[in-house]
């Protein structure tokens, strides 16, 4: 094997070839080149995000199929740009390929499954590096725009928190392929294609518009990243266990999978009173759910409510990516 | 150890907390929150790159520290944007850490040695990503912006070849380095510090600017990337090898350390006649050396010449990054 013609079986389902110099709407200049060149939109910013997912510990070639970890990839860079508002433009894959027989085979369907996602999402591959490594790799950094993008910070004491998407079913998801049962019912299916391929909610981010105040993507526990978001803002908040968007299979197996389990990459938003209504309705409609699940409170910290009784928090809030 | 303490040792040389939410010009918000934010230059087109270093790979810690590391990551993300003419802006660096005793003491070194770089060539560190694996990587990516940036493609027949910079010393210093020998001339200590610490070469492809037709940096190695670029432009080239800019260590050691050596981060242009003399000396101006070594003819392919005779091109013409 040699890095031309893994580069070229990475390229391919793109569209894209090394003599390729670009493809897609304000790329100047793409993977063919020594540097990609792209024209920003004029008065937007900027919105940046680098993700990376690594052999044995984001992903386990046991159950993940080569096309889910080129979509997770891309997914979890794009749920970030999502909870920010931005709409995805460009983005930069480097790879470490473990050396064996089959690479070109596994780099194809790392492509393949990056590809189909960008496409729907309306983003280009612009630019990349391959390298050998002891494992397998994907260092993703995706370029977004947006005239006001959202931040952590913004969220005040009486705002509405709500969750676009659905919590716990990845880390359901997770635990079922752990476990290797292989008969399922629809419900644990669907919690296996929530770990394996999340949809970024880049619709939802962008119907929340200039109506929430701040956000975050729940990508490591819904209530780890609802404390950055509290941290960032200087709030606390207060969270209805009762209410939040988890189906029947979550509840069953444990409320904890929603709070701490990670990998939903559902959005929090911080949204005002006078906006909720519009923001619930903006985000149904991209097809997502939406859900008012608590309120910004003075103070710090989170509290958990079950039918308005407190609750204590769970041990483990969420991941902590050197643990 | 925890993400956050890594974190923090990481963000410290830079001045930067995971609080700050923005540092430096164009940065609306930083490492601090989920996504960067920063604002492009009206008019400006992004030039961007990603680059990865691999522990055992591209790094060896028996002779690298992590200072070392840490400049050379950005540094050759940087000598690309240098080959483009584009002014560095910003970074992002994703993090692969080995889980070990001395990874927060190993992050704060790789961070100072980025750091310091970065501040000399004033680019800000906007974001980043940190996740455990089987070794120490680290993947760069790198944002430049330039009104028309420089490609492989546009050296026609005619034009001269120049080199900024001196080609050979990186691979004889990694021969010195691999032969472990302590004692070492003075040309040999500049060697091994051109392979463990090479400055990328931002002020000369600036001051190139539109006087240069095509680029490329040689970081694969000088008839590798020369290739690259005959191929993109559609023509070939003639090289004199008594005109390569090699120091006598490099000279005595073998010219073919020059030839398909490596990692010794100069610049190659494809200059038209007229703009010869004026590009020759706008380089120099910066403290480069530059240097014209041939000329771009019809056909394909190189042909090396010394003392105007022909002479036969290595077996090997650079670095395979998977072989």
């Amino acid at each position: 094997m040699n890095e031309l013609r893994l580069i070229d079986a990475f390229l391919a389902p793109f569209g894209l070839s090394r003599d390729a110099r670009a493809a897609g709407p304000g790329v100047l200049s793409g993977p063919g080149d020594d540097c990609a060149v792209v024209r920003p939109s004029a008065g937007r910013k900027l919105v940046l995000k680098v993700d990376e997912l690594v052999e044995g510990v984001h992903f386990d070639w046991r159950w993940f199929e080569p096309e889910d970890v080129g979509h997770k990839a891309l997914a979890v860079a794009l749920s970030d740009l999502a909870a920010a508002g931005a709409r995805p433009r460009w983005f930069l894959c480097a790879l470490g390929v473990r050396r064996k027989a089959d690479a070109l085979r596994t780099a194809r369907g790392m492509a393949r499954g990056m590809a189909a996602l960008a496409r729907r999402q309306g983003c280009a591959l612009v630019g990349g590096n391959v390298t050998r490594a002891a494992g397998w790799s994907v260092s993703l950094t995706a370029l977004g725009e947006a005239a006001r993008p959202r931040g952590r910070g913004g969220a005040r004491p009486g705002d509405t928190l709500v969750v676009a998407g659905e919590l716990g079913r990845a880390a359901l998801g997770l635990r079922l392929l752990r476990a290797g049962r292989r008969k399922r019912s629809g419900g644990e299916r669907t919690a296996v294609t929530a770990h394996l391929r999340p949809e970024p909610l880049v619709g939802a981010g962008l119907a929340a518009g200039g109506l929430a105040a701040a956000a975050v993507d729940v990508s490591d526990g819904f209530l780890r990243d609802l404390g950055h978001l509290c941290a960032a803002s200087g709030c606390g908040a207060e969270v209805e266990l009762s209410s939040l968007p988890v189906d029947p299979a979550v509840r069953a197996a444990g409320i904890e999978l929603a709070l701490s389990g990670g990998e939903d990459y559902a959005l929090l938003f911080a949204v005002r009173a006078r906006n909720l209504r519009r923001l619930l309705a903006a985000i149904r409609r991209t097809g997502s759910p939406a859900t008012a699940v608590g309120r910004f409170v003075a103070g710090r910290g989170i509290r958990l409510l079950e039918h308005g009784r407190p609750r204590p928090l769970p041990t483990r809030l969420g991941w902590d990516h050197l643990a």
